[in-house]
């Protein structure tokens, strides 16, 4: 096993458990492998570099997801999620969605503070 | 003066002292009052809202125009440069553009790198 | 109050009188001042600058909520709504929409047309 | 009637026999000729043109629209149903979705896999 | 031929007379009647279908450009030509230009005025 | 070393030699291991997967990148030199980016055009 998929799953162990296992019954029988592949490379070869602190990591994910507008939900939700377990409170998350306003336009700020809301509530 | 305006005057003293005037000899013969209602919306309306730290809000505004891809490279550029200014240092910033290869791909990341390459060099 | 935000509230007053109460309900708890913003940003820093008259400003946000593609579909109804308010006939804001097949792409362009029937066939 | 429109027709008649009436239905009392427009220029103008066969630029309609983004879903089921009848497999139709993982994002690659799935389960 | 193409080639007849040819000795070898299909398509298809006039419809294509960001420049440039000779003024391209902030982001809206600001000065 | 970065290399070590010391020499001082973790993701965990033919596979991205728009241009080019060297023809290469007129508009396309024959002409 790669070091890189070794510490991916490290990270998933933390911060979401049964990701890698719900990743493989969704997907590994239609695309061999897609689920170590996801744990390697985003959380073996990114989240776990260090040099960032683990919440700031998140919260520039959800900017992204925000900017990128509303086609990304599904991600921008389960980044929600993982960015409330590394340490950020909900109002960090909303002050940061708002933010992309200015980057993305008014539409994929509103889109975000609605799927923030979604998760919030289901809470 | 609306107090927007003021606290987004008052950001832009600390962190770009020349920035209204730069953006109102270049745009506002063309297009009256656009680096008021810029620093307005973006200054005192976004990034003095409190709730984050200057460092975080700047770092999540680097994964936006990473992630939104190389078009926004002339923006990326300025925000490097207020990054840096607020604090975070030049490994924290390759490392936020690094991990937007898992949420804008790999051709966003790297146009990414090669904007902070060239705002490093010429520092 | 800002001239912005007054000369944004006076829009709203004429185009969707209850807009800023909804936004207001909806999201000011989550991130604080966020109706005023939108109003004062949108309305009273952009469709009340003048040198285009209202019909055409609608008619242009239209377009570039078509291009954008289908994740601004909620920004796009409302926009839709906004237009026929400032005078336009649903076959200037179709014609527009198709136009966007051009510019934003044939799938981009019938997500626009399928908002737009949504938004004639509710009216 | 030019031909570009005949040769068009042509290539829907074999793929899709219904499309034209379809799209002819739906959306040409609201945009005139919206159906004969686009199979003139979709297929009778690019899909019809020889020099790559026809799996092949099914299996780039699939990279482009998974790329693109969830924006574009109901396009992408559309041109999997078109992919299939052209004689690619489910397995290389998935293998060019999780391709656009690097140049898309994984977001757009994820929301592709679960486009495919909707497809062949309703087969 | 058919009646699209020949519409097509009316419009471009008055408001860019050169421009099939200068598609056709650029493109032509590389993409056979890659000059006519555009000519076809963009301008016997779209902006001659008539129900809006062309400076309104030339006004929306400045926004959606804009809105698409900076990658669309060499278009975007082309397009504010063709929106002066359709009769618009400077102002009203420049309005038009920043109203985009809201919908596609700031940096979307600056490189848009830069590209107007090039082209004017070229003028 | 992770099987995933040992086909990753035999990949590269066939189609572009030289690409993982480039890669490094420009991106390794400023984040660590980025040459390898491209190597190992985009190469070793993509492109080797099977199920596709490598030519296929290479038109697939070029149509990705095209469709993608003009911010993209020198991860492109980059992949129409891997596309010929998969054995593709420039005109196979040229009628796919011509295609993505359709999905990623006009614009997308012909910037894509313009990529291919810079690097048509400097080989």
């Amino acid at each position: 096993m790669s070091t890189a998929l070794e510490k991916g799953r490290a990270w998933v162990a933390e911060m979401n458990p049964t990701l890698e296992q719900v990743l493989s019954e969704r997907y590994d029988d239609l695309v061999p492998e897609m689920a170590e592949t996801l744990i390697e490379w985003a959380y073996g070869r990114h989240y776990t570099r260090g040099g960032v602190d683990m919440k700031t990591r998140q919260l520039c994910t959800i900017a992204a997801l925000t900017a990128l507008g509303g086609q990304t939900t599904p991600q921008l939700k389960i980044n929600i999620e993982h960015t409330l377990a590394a340490g950020a409170s909900e109002r960090e998350i909303v002050e940061i969605i708002w933010q992309m306003a200015v980057y993305g336009g008014m539409p994929a700020a509103i889109n975000g503070l609605n799927a923030a809301k979604e998760v919030f509530q289901a809470a």
